[in-house]
């Protein structure tokens, strides 16, 4: 990665997604903050940006599906992958004291990963917000005194807030895992990793057909998740990520082998994990 | 069904979930509606309710994932099917009027689902409302005359709100699938389909040898969709419903030999469509 290629993300300077960013391409890119993923995405087809990282699921809160509806929407590559521990901070204004805290901003998916903490902040009204590290620089901007955030240390440190409890997050086995995407053919292909997405015609077994070109070859599958196809009422895209390296022979001729039986077929990427 | 069988469902009176419990059960059940899903799950565990009627798919949006998580949390067994196509309507305050409009409540779905037409609306504001119905009943009981909401023709009757336009979303293709859910045992099992839940061992080919019980007996698989275990984070619960009635020769077997190499498995019932 050239230094200072300019990457973008979802959510303010701060968000989890930034610490992917670090994760995969280190200091010297350049972020590009966007308000919404489609956003990210567009940067990338519109070469603001060489790379977008998106998190593609949360080992809690699942699937984001979002995010794979539009990797079928834009033909981006995904070229790496990392993944982030989620340690949630109640984050408040340096001279703001826990007990007066009566509001608290944050992500819905957030707030519901530290209900346990919540409940027993009982009088203190939860607030949906857009976007983690954005509710930090809300109570910031606005100088919020009795209203707290939650989100990363990270948050805290960039816009001067202070940490009023680290932790928070009912489960400690909560991780996101995101994905880097360019443009197609940008980055030469392969690594661990293989994920693909493909349809299937509507026949008993079609499923176990095709994951028979894997199975038989001893390839493992990581993650099946299948999203509705838009106008086919009950049929489905189902995207696979696959334990291969698109340069190996068994990859290629898997994935040739079921490239014979399917409607549809694209590879998504073939990567390395950071 | 005896005649005045409390059913719950997730929304207020005019929400879709109700069209569906009337679908499935007719018009001589009682409605209970309930704020959250789990509200409605937990009325038929504490004998509030004789049934329970939760969304569980829809065409365009996907599978609702809370509902599958709250299959898992409570066992209480799938006793039908039904589906919904899900028609939105603009509705207002019979003294509103179209071109005053400059608010406009629903759920986030249904303004999703309603893009194209709202894009037209520039001038009105789109805001996030709990539930479809309740954002119909919200303009009555304000009595809001210069907001409309996105419900029901249904909503529309019950709150004697008008419809400014109907038939306003993006996609014809709109179909919600509903189950209805009662106390295990209360129900004789049996139908054209047959639900289960399963986790895997981490092995390769463990989804392929999984699925191979149904293929070898040419049971089909019309839905297969994979949930996060909390505490093991990449470990999967999935769902999968089958064409078969669970009083055939082929599904029990199918299902003894599954049950031979799975961690955990469950039937979540066997039941017909209406």
């Amino acid at each position: 990665m050239p230094a200072g290629s300019v990457v973008s993300f979802q959510g303010e300077l701060g968000a989890f997604s930034q610490e992917a960013c670090r994760k995969i391409f280190g200091p010297k890119i350049k972020l590009l903050p966007c308000p919404t993923f489609e956003d990210a995405f567009v940067a990338v087809v519109s070469k603001k940006a060489a790379l977008a990282v998106i998190p593609i699921e949360n080992s809690l809160a699942g699937s984001i599906h979002q995010n794979f509806d539009l990797l079928s929407r834009y033909s981006l590559e995904a070229v790496a992958e990392t993944q982030v521990r989620i340690e949630h901070n109640l984050i408040a204004h340096p001279e703001c004291e826990a007990r007066s805290v009566d509001k608290i901003y944050s992500h819905p998916v957030a707030l519901a990963q530290c209900e346990k903490f919540l409940r027993r902040m009982k009088s203190a009204e939860k607030v949906a917000f857009s976007d983690t590290a954005g509710s930090v620089r809300h109570i910031r901007d606005h100088g919020l005194k009795t209203a707290a955030a939650i989100a990363s240390a990270e948050a805290a440190r960039i816009y001067g807030m202070k940490i009023l409890r680290s932790g928070i997050e009912d489960s400690r086995e909560n991780y996101t895992r995101f994905l880097a995407l360019a443009r197609n053919g940008r980055f030469p292909r392969g690594g661990e990793k293989t994920s693909i997405v493909f349809s299937l015609t509507n026949e008993p077994g079609a499923l176990f057909k095709a994951l028979s070109v894997f199975a038989l070859r001893n390839i493992n599958l990581t993650k099946i998740e299948s999203r509705p196809i838009h106008g086919k009422p009950w049929e489905y895209f189902f995207y696979v990520d696959l334990q291969s390296d698109i340069r190996s022979r068994e990859c290629v001729n898997a994935i040739r082998h079921l490239q014979e039986r399917m409607k549809y077929f694209r590879i998504l990427g073939s990567y390395s994990t950071y």
